[in-house]
């Protein structure tokens, strides 16, 4: 990454107006980009961009809001983070405007009551299941997933680290830049294959949550250069 | 945990007398838990015991060497430390002196080449594999999947912590007691279907180790009341 020239970047947010989508789009128009908060209405994406403006203390330049479709046309890398219900229908609906585009898929394939039982979609986990969808012109990669959404709004740190796994080493690369943009550490975990390690701990940490009465239990890398 | 009275185990390792089964017999017989160290053959077993008699200043009444199937029936609690090659003929030949007891899996279905890549069995994970083929009466834990073998014969700290996933909470907290007897900290990470997340995890690290050049990448629980 150090030798990758800084680019800042359009992202489109699909379904850009819940806590994870506000989080993000916060951090990274701080680090610079350009962020379209995208939603089913128009009304509701401006609502947000208007929430993460005072949170920006009224920036708005860099930011934009549109309805879901405008936002993924509009953008050069687009983030999906809607509940699991919709994610097929969401981007079934979108595929022909996410050719050729890097998707990063933030969502969990969360299935009720039994949240902290890891229970995956038949292609085996959620980006699998839109890398299916979308075909091979796009390229999805997971991130985000194991953060709590309510800590990506706040100006602190958090203590948590990204894992990113998806289809290309050179949009994880993409992917591991702006995670870094967005405060956190990131970390390679490889092809999409491992995506179910990703999604899945996600209901490990649930349960470590209602376990301990906590409300954001995370996990860090250890043994790494740096830390021995 | 802390209400429970502290009881010593007699614990057989199926495969022992690798360095993951030598560490864990280390461990476990400085807590003051019996170790029996099971191999196909009885000569092997003998020298495992020495090793970690030796790395043990010279104990040798909590260790014995015996073959596979009489290191079952002998202990309270079983583990497998096999490649996972020798899963399922190993599980098939000890079903019936398994029965009734605990099954602590530590194995990891890495699949060559590709040993970043998460490749489960069909039954989504060596330890459901494991329970398929035991049946109801034999209860499957996952544990220490993550942690480098050759830091557990080490006197020092390990930093990485150990997801406990299986069959019931009774023998997941047996297991959890057994980790920190061993010296590490465990989560419980609920049920048998989240062991693809925590054997998967492997491949993650594996791939990590690879990529920054270390050799005992892990991961750590963060978000947790002690660590506010």
């Amino acid at each position: 990454m150090s030798n990758e020239e800084k680019k800042n970047y359009t992202i489109g947010i699909i379904g850009g107006t819940g806590k994870e989508g506000k989080g993000l789009a916060y951090r990274w128009v701080k680090a610079g980009h350009k962020v379209i908060i995208g939603s089913r209405q128009w009304e509701k994406a401006q609502k947000a961009v208007e929430a993460v403006s005072d949170l920006l203390g009224g920036e708005t330049e860099l930011l934009e809001g549109m309805e879901n479709r405008d936002a993924v046309a509009g953008c050069e890398i687009a983030v999906i983070t809607v509940p699991y219900a919709a994610h097929r229908p969401t981007l079934e609906g979108l595929k022909d405007v996410l050719g050729g585009k890097i998707l990063i898929d933030v969502v969990v394939p969360i299935v009720q009551p039994k949240v902290t039982k890891a229970q995956m979609p038949k292609a085996g986990s959620a980006a699998q299941e839109a890398q299916e969808i979308l075909g091979e012109d796009c390229r999805v990669v997971d991130a985000f997933q194991n953060i709590s959404h309510e800590r990506l709004t706040n100006k602190g740190d958090i203590d948590c680290d990204v894992l990113v796994c998806g289809k290309g080493k050179a949009a994880r690369d993409v992917v591991l830049r702006l995670v870094e943009d967005a405060g956190l550490r990131g970390w390679d975990a490889g092809p999409i294959e491992n995506a179910v390690v990703v999604e899945g701990l996600t209901s490990i940490l649930i349960g470590l949550n209602i376990q301990h009465h906590v409300h954001a239990s995370g996990i860090r890398i250890t043994g790494m250069p740096d830390q021995e």
